[in-house]
């Protein structure tokens, strides 16, 4: 590709070029030059996406053949898809785990879907703002669809509800505590469960299991329960009817989704701004903490005590 | 417990009351009045433990039953233990499950053992500052070892290997991707893989691709890989041995890694600081950004130019 200028990427976003987007991705994604005006034109011209789905699970659940499957039925009713992979990278090395890209690879020479890995390197708290990026990215390009795949379990996963429509989480049945899970907090983030490789003789128990846990809440805040057999093929429609109840269920709350994405938005870059001024700050402290003198407690507060915003 | 004053819990921290300790916890945790001072005199008057291990995994791979073999073990030896548990608490509702303190309630009547469960609430980018201030306590207290239990996929467990001598990570053979886990990322964290449930069929094909994974580094840096089945307390004894052997690994170490806890433990705190005072700068944002008067990107870096550490 070699020295794109900004000005064609973006009038590739607008006519649907995928190189180009992969260009644009790339520059987001390292945070090189053109990042910003990547960003702002894409916030600012936002198309119409029918659906953004997420899909957290922990490793092996089983994501990536579930959403090759999903691939399957949106390129059926010929829309265009978008999947944004999330790597479970490494913190030091920033390396990714390509597994995912290989199981799509029957994808790859569909024109109308558009695969892309990023690493979660900086993803404290959440999805990392790189996913976050490229989600503007596609939803500029014009995607029909556009699936988000994350390793979820327990907090750190909350952030995504933010950012996609309806959240899909993950469990596999005789995997020990996937209903306790299921309770603890994943419960508020899930619209739907999906019990995947739901032909292992656990699965009911852990279906009977599930719908008892939620048995108390009112109908329509249960969660969806959907049984599926990702590598078979099986359950995937029911998946599909699934989405369309969540999407009628979560239709009130798209303003208060949209508030909380904001505002996330927001804050985490103000956050990693203050971050690089913060660090300089600590290293000074080091040493009279590592001598003794103060307590990382008290370093702190000094530090604290001198951050100012203007108004 | 009432009233109890702030001295007279020190003193108890002092002289070994788990009850004041329990009270103290409470302070920390809760972040009410006294927190600080507890913090201040548990950072400077850290008795020595002898280990302090982390136990990470996903949930069902059997962390509580191991660590309440490994209790015996202690016990069998005089040492007093102190385990922190951290659950898999909703970031809504702060809630939290209780399946570990009733699986380790054999000890409840054991005086030389102290089992805490703590919330993740604020876990953002790894262990809580509840979970890191609770440790501070314990080394005051003068456990001989202290086990912290966490739930551990991915990046958010990075953060603990600063905060215990050893990590150990448990994967559970013939679920799915455990050894692509191993791969990315979780082998800088894990000095110890403990593959639990091995008498299951497929736990020797984990061992030898876990051998096979890290067949390439040299020997003194290839994490160590113990097979145990924890329920019928085999191979405890042989993860006793790697502990030991973790431990001289990691003796040159020491430092690099107090240099690191400090320097997170002093940015962490600053950030927290930091959050309370940017939240009512967002909030300002909120309306031009929804009007659409500004990007979130425009608006960010408004908010950012306006911060400022005094010299």
């Amino acid at each position: 590709m070699g020295n794109v200028t900004l000005p064609k990427i973006i009038e590739g976003l607008e006519s649907g070029d995928r190189r180009l987007l992969a260009k644009a991705i790339s520059i987001v994604e390292n945070q090189t030059k053109g990042r910003e005006e990547l960003l702002e034109y894409s916030y600012t011209h936002m198309k119409k996406t029918k659906l953004i789905l997420g899909i957290t699970g922990a490793g092996g659940s089983g994501k990536s053949t579930l959403i090759d499957k999903m691939i399957n039925v949106f390129r059926a009713e010929g829309q265009a898809v978008g999947v944004i992979a999330v790597d479970p990278s490494s913190p030091y090395t920033g390396g990714a785990v390509l597994g995912d890209r290989v199981r799509m690879a029957s994808h790859n020479t569909d024109a109308g879907v558009f695969i892309r890995s990023l690493g979660s390197r900086g993803a404290f708290g959440g999805i990392s703002q790189g996913t976050k990026d490229v989600l503007y990215l596609y939803k500029s390009f014009g995607f029909d669809a556009i699936l988000v795949e994350s390793l979820g379990v327990g907090q750190a996963e909350t952030e995504i509800t933010n950012f996609v429509d309806i959240t899909a989480v993950l469990l596999v049945p005789g995997y020990g505590d996937a209903i306790q899970m299921a309770k603890a907090g994943i419960q508020e983030i899930a619209d739907i469960f999906i019990i995947n490789k739901s032909d292992r003789p656990e699965a009911e128990l852990l279906y009977q299991q599930l719908l008892a846990t939620f048995d108390s809440l009112p109908p329509d805040k249960q969660p969806l329960v959907v049984k599926t057999v990702a590598s078979e093929n099986i359950g995937i429609t029911e998946l599909f009817g699934a989405i369309k109840t969540a999407e009628k269920r979560q239709a009130p709350n798209k303003d208060l989704k949209l508030k909380a994405r904001v505002e996330c938005e927001i804050a985490s870059r103000v956050r990693s701004h203050f971050d690089s001024k913060l660090s300089v700050q600590v290293t000074r402290m080091m040493i009279p903490v590592l001598k003794g003198e103060l307590t990382p407690f008290q370093a702190a507060d000094q530090i604290s005590s001198k951050i100012s915003i203007k108004e």
